[in-house]
């Protein structure tokens, strides 16, 4: 198994841990698929066409289709203000967790904002890639992303949709293609697929996603889309994606906005031949979990490293923490300082701005226990500075990658969280996103 | 009374409110002092010099004195990793706030993270003004601003005390020197004086503050000093001082940072002929709340007018909530959302991102009835967008001062918090601070 596609999050991840097999805790084993994309799983169908919903002519709306009927499970924003889309899906997924045949998704418009106009735009997207392919309307769910409050231009999108139907194929260039057509200010399209091998049979994995700004715990302008052909009900593949996005998505911050149209969705179809997962005591549980886990924290990472703007991957754990929400507080109050995120942007090694962060952070801090290191470098000990190599500090800071940790010095727990730094391109980005 | 120094936030103000007195609850006035500085108030002396904790050679180093002993007031960062100085200053309060005779401040270096030699240094700081003019050690009180973790350079500062004892004055030159001394990133001044006439006497309430970044609720790399001739108890003093400053640095933000070294101090020396202010039911105590919150108000927003990389004033009024805690965050949620700030800097007007900042403020929101305001121009309603008049919207954004309103249509509670926009400055400045 080769290395593929090295500037993808997913391939960049793999090389990080120096290893491309996973062992589970089980004897199950994750492998990698190289060049996977969302049609890595057998049975889906997808295609990514351009409608003109972005005004440059790229790749805007991604059909995902399985003639299978599906298991569905997912995730919303928790933006008061939920875009048409997400309140679609929700009441659909409530009726019909179990009979789901697809997605439509498009980019260059997130339906949000658009009162009853853009719910009757959601139904009428998901009926009409149903009514191409036979299916019922409720077999269908959407999700948009894109400029807010301003509704659908139905007339594209429908002839999207029948052109997206018509191009649909189960080969990884449609998948690929899709992923394409789902990205706003990305860089680069998010995919990841993994094989699953078990004694009691073997399932893939497989996703795709966009970011990348707005990215905050509790989701944001972040879609990602999740197939598999697991057998399992919706209760557990909703356990599973819960506990799956808790560690990865909940994980990253770029800019601390969180979006309206926020969503991640599985579909599973169940054409694997392993014993159906129906609860989480089910011998296959925990073997998905440590797949979709792994593709959930790949496209997590992904986005990250697609952070509008960024020229940095940020890693921050901390350790030593009273409890596992403390040392995720910690960790998300030093991510999100825009004042460490611009000194890692200047390769500034400005360890003031982490303790500060860390003594903001609203976590009760013994300050003479706290310990930081920038990699192996230790900058800060016994409340005050450590001898600092500088030299060596503005190495650790030069690479592509950058790794902070802190101690705290009253307990055993630990958690990491990921985050970018904020450049001039953030502010270029933004500034003028509609314009 | 004329206009003075227009680009100070103080004349800036009450420009906007379009008149030079107030008038207060009470039959007293408050008159704005033109050109004032922290040495308007009777009885206080000042002085700031350079004594080399700038590489660049600016004024560095401030002094203010009192001859007569002060009762103090003050308020610090609730950052865990407390700095030196505030420690100090914390302490020293505990068991002295009724014979202080003044305050040593620096810029240059924060003594913050420096451990047990970074309180001999405060001590040593504060014992060398004190002996030069011969009053007891524990009558002075030490401030500092600039990067963390660096030992203060004592041989400098104590040769730099010496100079401003024998500089000090208490014309109003003396306290603008001051005012420059205690700069950081900050590129002006930022001082206030005002007289309150009642009838039963006059006092004087003078006050500066320097910013410009870490700036957010709770205070931050934020110093302010405040001197009065008002006669007052050190903990009416106190109780005023929470309430002003609860109205004022409490309701703006710049990036979302709060520092190790924040401190608000007030020095009141009672030379005023005024009966003493002795509880809450005095009849002072009102009309000093008047003035004070006017001088805070005033320095507050002169700080994020100033704000690093600020290239427009934005204030935020969230009303139509069911308390004033709920607008508060509502409003603080857009004031510190980056893709608002950003649009605002790229001069456009996207509504979306507010309305996607009411929805993750954490404030249970009812989204058909939230309405959007820029300036008098209206954004949003009934859940989607109103017809926008872009091109006004434009003019709106292009002007220095921005003005969003929110209305959430639950209850009657209203805020109004101030911020400014997030532009590449903001980004050059914070990305090589400390080179």
């Amino acid at each position: 198994m080769g290395k593929a596609r090295g500037e993808l999050g997913c391939a960049c991840h793999f090389d990080k841990l120096g290893q491309e097999v996973y062992l589970s805790m089980s004897i199950a084993q994750v492998q990698l698929i190289p060049d996977g994309s969302i049609t890595s799983t057998p049975g889906f169908e997808a295609a990514g066409i351009a409608c003109g919903l972005k005004p440059n002519g790229a790749l805007d709306l991604a059909l995902v289709y399985s003639p299978q009927p599906c298991v569905g499970a997912a995730l919303f924003t928790t933006n008061a203000f939920k875009a048409a889309p997400v309140l679609y899906d929700q009441r659909l997924l409530a009726q019909n967790a179990t009979e789901l045949h697809g997605v439509v998704i498009n980019s260059g418009c997130a339906n949000a904002c658009t009162g009853e106009r853009g719910l009757r735009n959601a139904e009428a997207t998901a009926a009409a890639a149903a009514g191409l392919l036979g299916r019922s309307p409720s077999s269908f769910l959407v999700m948009s992303t894109g400029v807010i409050g301003m509704a659908l231009p139905m007339d594209k999108v429908l002839a999207g949709i029948a052109q997206a139907v018509s191009r649909r194929t189960s080969s990884v260039e449609g998948g690929h293609a899709a992923a394409l057509a789902i990205m706003t200010t990305d860089t680069r399209p998010k995919e990841c697929a993994v094989r699953v091998i078990t004694d009691y049979g073997e399932f893939t994995i497989a996703g795709m996603a966009k970011g990348a700004g707005m990215i905050h715990p509790n989701m944001a302008t972040m879609l990602c889309l999740l197939t598999s052909d697991v057998r399992i009900t919706p209760q557990v593949a909703r356990q599973a994606l819960n506990e799956g996005v808790e560690k990865s998505f909940h994980r990253i911050t770029v800019d601390g906005d969180t979006s309206t149209n926020d969503t991640v969705l599985l579909l599973a179809n169940g054409l694997a031949k392993m014993p159906p997962i129906t609860s989480t005591e089910s011998r296959g549980y925990a073997d998905f979990c440590v797949g979709l886990s792994q593709v959930l924290l790949t496209l997590a990472q992904a986005i990250v490293r697609d952070g509008e703007g960024a020229t940095r991957f940020v890693e921050i754990t901390v350790s030593g923490a009273r409890t596992g929400a403390e040392a995720k507080q910690v960790a998300m109050a030093i991510a999100r300082s825009l004042l460490v995120k611009t000194a890692i942007y200047g390769q500034d090694a400005n360890w003031g701005r982490i303790v500060c962060a860390v003594g903001y952070s609203g976590v009760t801090i013994i300050p003479e226990r706290v310990r930081v290191w920038l990699g192996d470098l230790e900058l800060f000990r016994n409340g005050e500075p450590y001898q600092v190599d500088e030299a060596r500090a503005r190495e650790l800071l030069a690479e592509p990658e950058v790794v902070i940790r802190v101690d705290l010095g009253q307990g055993s727990a630990q958690e990491t969280v990921w985050t970018c730094d904020l450049s001039h391109r953030y502010v270029d980005i933004n500034a003028h996103y509609r314009t």
